[in-house]
């Protein structure tokens, strides 16, 4: 069976790069903990001085309560069927969610326990979130909520989840002024509410430096990186701190082709463009018992439910950056150097969806680690 | 939490077609079980005589062989790494394996049992297999295989899966006919060794008539069927047997969009063309306790971790099959007419990796099914 392995030291640095980074900023730091699942690697978190979550569902959050965590923002638009959920959290621990429709609040009425709520602002994503072009919206979803007693409104959550499609860095930038702009405007024209601004997806907390107006930092995948934050731009190759271990039970010498015991269960079918190919992992190569990434750019390039398949390419990368062009290079000899039954080391290119199938990782130090689906 | 809902009469009735169709056929029917990857589900199968079954893992094989069943295929080039769990199967449990590469037998020198292997043959999908015009390479695999005395040869297998990515009928034919046609020409050309040809991916094994030279059938997804499938054409909506139960969490009518929770850690990140668009399920519409496909096609357009927006669409088919056109339709009223706290009743694009998330299922009679997952 593949294996997700961590470095825990890759891990720790990314941890403590964004924690700093939030610091130099004066920015409260509330990490996303969907990425990880992990009651262990969460704790991680408490020496670089963390107190207050993030997590996408309430299932999350009373796992997360379990571990000791005091302070929890389910960021999803609260879903009615979670209210047993929401009423069993402990007493001592600070639940906000968001909100971003009055539809909502009919079921709010049967919350037992004082929480906290933000609304939820779209900036341009569009999955989800009151226009922020749209005061008179949050005026009337606030007017609605006052009648119970028990939710306190605090502030702002965007999610500029549209990052992930920017095709450069002009357009990341533009998406992360437009976004912390928006925050700013709300909270000089709901100035007497005194809200709070939480924001910031991977790509825009790892790249950029300007968060005027910002209060509190809310991403997740940094803690691993993948693929996906690389092509961005949001880290190097070598900040990618999670890798599968598959075995190798096939070589397909004559079209350059290795076959992995991998597959998208392993995976997740969650791909990435690399000039005219889809890739859904990259080769890593390991040494002293770390990996490395090689100047050869090996990919899976097919997935199924069980079976990966690996090729070489030939890349000839032009002076503009994302303008590639890939050629299978059957003279990289890729299924000539391996063998069956070798295991192999492949970078995911979402590392979120890699760590919900996996359930489990085991870090280079031979520790596992459990998650909440362990 | 999203449900993943199975309407069992569906599932029993496309058992029992398949069983049929394979009686009519004279064929052997050894159903593949990593679609479901359930024990009850399994049992099922019983009623409609089949006593052998297909899987894709040992851990699947270890699984199924503590439920009962005593003759089972691992249709997988061999893992090495799964030699501990081969060797620990039940003695009474027929287990047969495939093989490929000679590279693969090193590892079995340490197997302390009897199993049979099957010769995987490509015919074209190019992802494992030895290719059917190259005899050679099979006589050579079967000449080193004959050192081991625990291993014996029992035929040919075939998975033709490019027919998933085959663009009409006539190209389902082609597939179908080019791969009944090598395996029934490798039982001739090994005639003295008495091979058996296995074969049969669902749409194969669905659509097609004639099978000539095939004495067993594999396939496993027609248990429950998925979009994939009625788009290639396997199968109607209505012979589809699971479906997502999702809350509704968000309503956006100004771009005619609904969000539930449900995302890629639900449906997987599995996607379907449709037109010019790119899908991950159909809203289905739930009356009297079935689920019901309504002539308004709407649609999973996107999908993120735990998000899943729902839009409807004004579809324009012409004469030919897969060419149509999507246009938006916000007077669909999709919104309007859906309110926050409902559940809303989805098909998946591909079951298998459904089911994979899921790990178990609520009948519509309200029975949990689990999983080897649960």
């Amino acid at each position: 069976m593949p294996r997700l392995l961590l470095d825990k030291e890759k891990c720790l640095e990314n941890i403590g790069r964004m924690a700093e980074k939030a610091g130099q900023n004066k920015l409260s730091f509330r990490p996303h903990f969907k990425t990880h699942q992990s009651a262990t690697i969460g704790n991680w978190f408490r020496d670089f001085g963390v107190n207050r979550i993030t997590v996408s569902s309430f299932e999350m959050a009373s796992y997360f309560a379990a571990a000791g965590w005091k302070d929890i923002l389910v960021a999803f638009p609260f879903n009615p069927e979670s209210l047993h959920l929401l009423n069993g959290m402990p007493g001592n621990c600070r639940i906000s969610i968001l909100l971003d429709h009055p539809g909502a609040l009919p079921f709010l009425e049967g919350v037992r326990r004082s929480i906290d709520f933000y609304i939820d602002i779209d900036s341009g994503y569009r999955r989800t979130g009151i226009r922020a072009e749209d005061p008179a919206s949050i005026q009337r979803l606030l007017d609605a909520a006052q009648s119970n007693g028990r939710l306190a409104f605090r502030g702002f959550y965007c999610h500029a989840g549209h990052s992930y499609k920017a095709p450069g860095r002009e357009q990341l930038e533009a998406i992360h002024r437009k976004a912390t702009g928006d925050l700013q405007q709300l909270k000089q024209q709901f100035t007497h509410l005194h809200p709070r601004a939480l924001y910031g997806d991977t790509p825009g907390c790892s790249l950029q430096e300007d968060f005027t107006g910002i209060d509190e930092i809310t991403p997740g995948n940094f803690v691993f990186y993948d693929l996906t934050q690389h092509a961005l731009g949001s880290c190097t190759l070598d900040q990618i701190a999670v890798a599968l271990e598959c075995t190798v039970t096939g070589l397909y010498p004559e079209r350059g082709q290795v076959l992995v015991h991998g597959g998208s269960v392993h995976f997740s079918k969650e791909s990435l463009a690399i000039g005219n190919r889809t890739i859904y992992g990259r080769l890593a190569s390991m040494e002293a018992g770390k990996w490395h990434i090689p100047p050869a750019e090996t990919y899976v390039t097919t997935l199924s439910q069980e079976h990966g398949i690996l090729e070489g390419f030939g890349i000839h990368k032009s002076h503009k950056s994302r303008d590639w062009n890939l050629s299978p290079v059957t003279h990289a000899g890729l299924p000539e150097r391996i063998r069956i039954g070798e295991k192999l080391h492949i970078l995911p290119v979402h590392s979120c969806l890699a760590a919900d199938l996996m359930k489990s990782y085991h870090t280079l130090g031979g520790e596992i680690i459990t998650t909440i689906h362990s």
